[in-house]
């Protein structure tokens, strides 16, 4: 039960190699490139499952049988619709609020609704999970067109997940190669082990508050520049960068000063990023109908001379991670950048809700206790009966 | 730089007893019974700072004198109003909506109003900490007032943080010594190190997500039952205990049952919590003014039961924590139980700032990378080429 776990402790390590649950969620192996969903290899799961096999991959430990997918399917299709005091909340927004601060502000009125809230059990967490999953997409897609002064499009039960959300985003529905490329790239975002959102889900998870708190938690968390952020940063470089030959001398500029380029390397992956090569000719395959080829052809160009100026300058190898080709591949779909990370959301809502069941729901061994990590103290100290207090009056300024 | 950290890892520990970052905000010693706020014993400044005092003192690292704390107290009054589509937005919850999942539905929609959201230095994360603080408490005052079909009461100005927001939940002006019950259950309240919430807000600012998606987090966290749901079931077991004679058969029942006692013990405290002797003073004195000596003599005929019990079973000593005595106390100054946890934020927003501001600013040394921490994956693994995919069609029930 009890083992010794010992480390090298550099100072305030983000918690980087310290094991903090079990997990059979997912898996990574970051010198060889492997990602498992549940046993699955990524590249099975995104050339031949669909995103709706995925979500219930992750949500109940298998792929489903025919009446299995029908089921979460029906789930799916019959929660889509949005109570329409949630769209009158979304429409308080005024139009210049931030994509994630919606989608953050939007689940716990998402919550409001849902009829099963107050239970408890495997199966209710579940059934939140699908309610949520299904409808985080309406959020968003209501939003765009909120914002844009345009009444929001209904979803249309006919439709599959991806093609749903795409029809409501633009107001017509995809043809079956978008549907088919945007279900793959949900799938390649459904999950990622303990990623800094997911751990953020788990966390508030620990100390039983319900799901939909927990995945509010967990958008804040993907918001960030150095998480979710990421693939909304490398479009806003392509569309800087504009010109093939000007890739050059942007990249040298950025590694000279310091800088990271946007979507390069990962800091799990010592290799290729196992999605990264699938959405590259996701990416590729819009540029046929498309014709926008300059946005793929300007990031292998960034990749190509980013990789000889880091093995140039640090002898090291460096790889294309996950955002660096969804830029373009969103892009292609006509999805304005500043909602590349609120997307992201909508993948990796499917791991945050199986993470959070993981949380719940794992036998008393493998449960994590609610997190409450120590700090280390490092301020003032002046003994056990504390710092001398001073009256107001008699304070200096600074002190 | 390095050292060696050896820990016993008993699976999933919660993060206990490892250190994740260093801080200067606040120190506990459990075993002694200390709680300081960067340096001053939580005593001093309960008895002798006001709440205003102990916000400066938390987001600016010391006691301000005269112009300091008028120039944080107009911040604060300054910035109570809350703008009208906020108000808007909190009256499209149902009056069923969860408290605390208004709260955390809330906090976005300040981030929409706030003119120096895309400001990143210090002052700036100061700046909206004092707005994020001064505004939570009128949310939660409209959302009492409008739940029971009451327009919201405006702010009143010339009132301190404490006066204001009874002023605003009850429609009429505490007199002096409720609104100085209240400053200092605030300032007990205010922060306690790397708690569960605190830290969730921590996690999601490492990724450089701003405050308000950092704190709409640390609310999540603190809406567990685990966490900052304590107090309100603490008040629910009073509720149900009801009169004194029934107490031994009450505590006896649970404990036979493998329950624990709400509000009794405390995961890092192993003698006396030091804010609770304080609360307890201060239900006692609100007694003198409210005749309802009921819920105090209640408590403290649980506290003795259960102490004896746990000696008697156990061999071990129980103490009361924060949560036991803040019943009895919002109790007596005529809070909704269901409003509890929401006040507990009400208090802790000052301290979620705090260590927001210190994970975005600390120096590099002592600043912690974005917390990613590993799993042990313990589920399917078939090897790299991954679990054998089966198409639909061939899949069995199950599996």
């Amino acid at each position: 039960m009890a083992e010794e776990v010992c480390f090298t402790r550099v100072k305030n390590i983000g918690l980087r190699g310290v094991p903090v649950a079990d997990t059979k969620v997912s898996y990574i192996d970051g010198i060889k490139g492997e990602l498992l969903y549940r046993g699955y290899r990524i590249e099975d799961l995104a050339r031949q499952s669909t995103f709706e096999e995925v979500i219930h991959l992750l949500l109940f430990g298998a792929l489903p049988d025919r009446a299995a997918l029908q089921a979460v399917d029906q789930a799916l299709r019959s929660s889509r619709d949005l109570p329409e005091p949630v769209l009158r909340a979304l429409a308080c927004h005024p139009p210049s609020a931030l994509p994630m601060d919606v989608l953050q502000g939007a689940v716990p009125y998402l919550a409001d609704h849902d009829p099963g809230l107050s239970k408890r059990e495997k199966d209710d967490v579940r059934a939140q999970s699908l309610r949520l999953v299904a409808q985080l997409p309406t959020v968003l897609a209501a939003w765009k067109r909120i914002r844009e002064g345009q009444p929001p499009v209904a979803p249309r039960p006919g439709l599959s997940h991806a093609a749903n959300f795409l029809f409501m985003l633009r107001g017509e529905e995809p043809d079956a190669e978008e549907a088919h490329v945007f279900d793959v790239c949900l799938t390649l975002h459904a999950d990622h082990t303990f990623n800094a959102s997911t751990f953020a889900a788990r966390e508030v998870a620990s100390t039983h508050a319900h799901l939909y708190a927990s995945v509010a938690a967990a958008v804040g968390a993907l918001s960030g520049e150095l998480h979710g952020g990421a693939n909304a940063q490398v479009m806003q470089m392509l569309l800087e960068i504009g010109e093939p030959d000007r890739v050059e001398a942007y990249v040298k500029a950025r590694l000279d000063a310091g800088q990271v380029v946007m979507g390069m390397g990962h800091a799990v992956y010592k290799t290729e990023d196992p999605r990264a090569p699938i959405l590259q000719e996701l990416s590729r395959r819009l540029v046929e109908r498309t014709g926008q080829g300059r946005w793929i052809e300007l990031s292998e160009r960034v990749r190509d001379v980013a990789q000889a100026e880091i093995r140039r300058r640090k002898g090291q190898e460096l790889y294309p991670n996950v955002d660096f080709y969804s830029a373009s591949t969103y892009y292609q779909l006509g999805v304005a950048p500043d909602l590349f990370t609120p997307i992201f959301a909508l993948g990796r809502v499917a791991g945050w809700c199986a993470h959070v069941i993981e949380e719940k729901f794992a036998e008393a061994q493998e449960k994590p206790a609610l997190y409450r990590p120590e700090a280390e103290y490092v301020g003032d100290y002046c003994g056990p009966l504390g710092c001398p207090w001073v009256p107001l009056s008699e304070r200096k300024p600074g002190s």
